[in-house]
């Protein structure tokens, strides 16, 4: 391998690969990535098993080879180095690195035990903006189980169906789902790992993202990089179930004024008693109160209020978690009754967050 | 308890007092701040014993009087109210806060446990400029010894003889020395804990501030606010004696480039070998170079070199410590030989730092 190479290139190419690369791997070989240089082209090639990377870049290839290299050191030195052009010379598992006047030698290891890279059909694929996959990852993500236990709710559902395709993602207390539609008839759905979509987001640029369905794999690919994820094997929720549309009081209200009452009240919620909130929906306005051995909060937070009066108890964190992602100037929430699920939702039409309320003892 | 007070200034000033609160106290009032009303003005108190801050705003006191609120909780809920004025009204240790349409009852405590303000005798006192207070106290504390088993090392020395303070910080292995004009003739000196001098720093505003230094606690005053601190005792080293001027070979260097070649030499340079650098100084460039069982590295820099040549080795890391706080656009290395200290200098003829050199077996 003999090449030459752009810094500032080669920095971006590295920082994608090492979205992939697990600070606490086991198996050493994927602590490195693996350079490919072929074709006045280097490919950089990174994976912790669950997602793999392949991205790659132009380069001056004087001399082709392969050689797996150690992420966090490589990383550093290419970063750290202050000229505009990289030489590379490897003799053996030896890499010489020149840049300007410094000059490094370090030692590589041979690619032969570096994984394949995994094989994914290409029979259900559709394209996506990186905008709007983007804000789908962003708007549901955030709302997946962490309880390792049930590993198929710490993903997210790309459910798709004619027309459209379904983000969601729960946890048994709440529900985040997201829509856009659909550029194909194609029919199919896949639990990918909250992981994996939240380093995807980073490597994104500005472009269409190819993405392909097989049975056990996702694929994403852009123009310059693949992102390859494993799925969540398991039944999901039956989610379209908790979608009501019969409801008896709607709130109109001011989003920041909403989710700084919250915030407020949550200072007495405390975490040991459920960080209990009581709302109580009057015409005009909705009461927020809270208490605990410390002390106890009440907010007034002025509300276009349509349909009956309702007393209702919710966890602040589930509420203010959705309210938090949201951008409108208002929110309206959905109520049936003190037990049954409040539907938040904002200009987005697209978008639905669900929370589960809390029942009181009477 | 009755008042009326700003809710911008309250946040400034609870910021202030939260500087001396620490998160571990084993004392259960002191993660209160003392708050007394009197005289349309608030007065805030805090401390850990080892730093006590008192601090004090304006306010429309209807009613004097004196509590203790938990410093976290009342910083939240000021913090987090959305207007402009905020009511307090005290019935007991039960508060009222009131801002908008938030109403708050919380918990407090009696004012009778909290400590008493440390007394110190005002004779040894002296006027000093936040900005110069600020830029002595950033140039050297960064400089102290972390192992508390010496803990007179893991202070700052202040200084002062006629003319002059010298504020100096050393650890063993390098030593940083800044000098401030003293307006004063009186002769003392103290070891201040670098942790109160970096809360110091950050309640500073552009302002005097007058020190006053007694036997066993420091004073450090502004117009609002009071910062004291006790001293550590003990014998400080003898500092002036390491300081020589008899120097074989003086570099003079563009600090960027030193810098930049001292940390990608780090790279390789692990702390596992105390981090050793060797330094080649030949007639117009130092070969900065470093060696680990997984590579090498040879770093050119130029720079112009008065004297004979010099081979020196280094643990990065107090080299960079003391570059990377200096600002000029060159620095200056005087030597003398390869076991006596290297002293670095930058255009601030006021600053200078010492490193140690690291003794390589022949």
């Amino acid at each position: 391998m003999k090449l030459k190479v752009s810094r500032k290139e080669f920095i971006k190419a590295i920082q994608i690969a090492q979205r992939a690369i697990s600070p606490r791997s086991t198996i050493q070989i994927l602590e490195g990535i693996l350079l490919k240089a072929k074709n006045n082209e280097i490919v950089l090639i990174s994976s912790d098993t669950e997602i793999t990377i392949k991205t790659s870049i132009a380069a001056i290839v004087m001399e082709e080879g392969e050689i797996v290299v150690n992420s966090r050191l490589f990383g550093d030195i290419i970063r750290k180095f202050q000229g505009d052009t990289i030489d590379i010379n490897l003799d053996g598992t030896s890499m010489n690195l020149k840049c300007e006047k410094s000059n490094f030698h370090i030692q590589c290891q041979l690619p032969d035990e570096y994984p394949m890279l995994p094989i994914v059909e290409k029979n259900n694929t559709f394209n996506i903006s990186s905008q709007e996959l983007s804000d789908s990852i962003k708007k549901t993500s955030f709302a997946v189980s962490m309880d390792e236990t049930r590993m198929v709710f710490t993903g997210v559902l790309m459910d798709l169906s004619p027309a459209k395709i379904n983000f969601v993602a729960l946890d048994g207390f709440r529900m985040a789902l997201k829509t856009v539609n659909n550029p194909n008839e194609n029919t199919t759905s896949a639990i990918i790992p909250a992981r994996t979509l939240n380093e995807l987001i980073k490597v994104l640029e500005n472009e269409d993202v190819n993405v392909c369905i097989s049975r056990n794999m996702a694929l994403f690919r852009t123009k310059t990089t693949e992102v390859y994820t494993t799925l969540l094997s398991g039944e999901f929720f039956k989610y379209q179930g908790l979608i009501t549309e019969s409801h008896t009081t709607i709130c109109t209200i001011s989003r920041v004024n909403l989710q700084s009452a919250l915030e407020r009240a949550s200072l007495l919620a405390k975490e040991d008693r459920a960080n209990l909130v009581k709302f109580e929906i009057e015409e005009g306005f909705i009461k927020i109160s809270s208490n605990s051995e410390i002390g106890n909060v009440e907010e007034i937070v002025e509300s276009k209020v349509e349909g009956g009066n309702l007393k209702i108890a919710f966890n602040s964190k589930y509420l203010l978690d959705g309210i938090k992602i949201m951008e409108s100037e208002e929110v309206r929430l959905y109520f049936t009754d003190s037990v049954n699920p409040c539907i938040i939702r904002e200009d987005d039409e697209d978008y639905l967050y669900l929370v589960l309320p809390v029942r009181l003892a009477k």
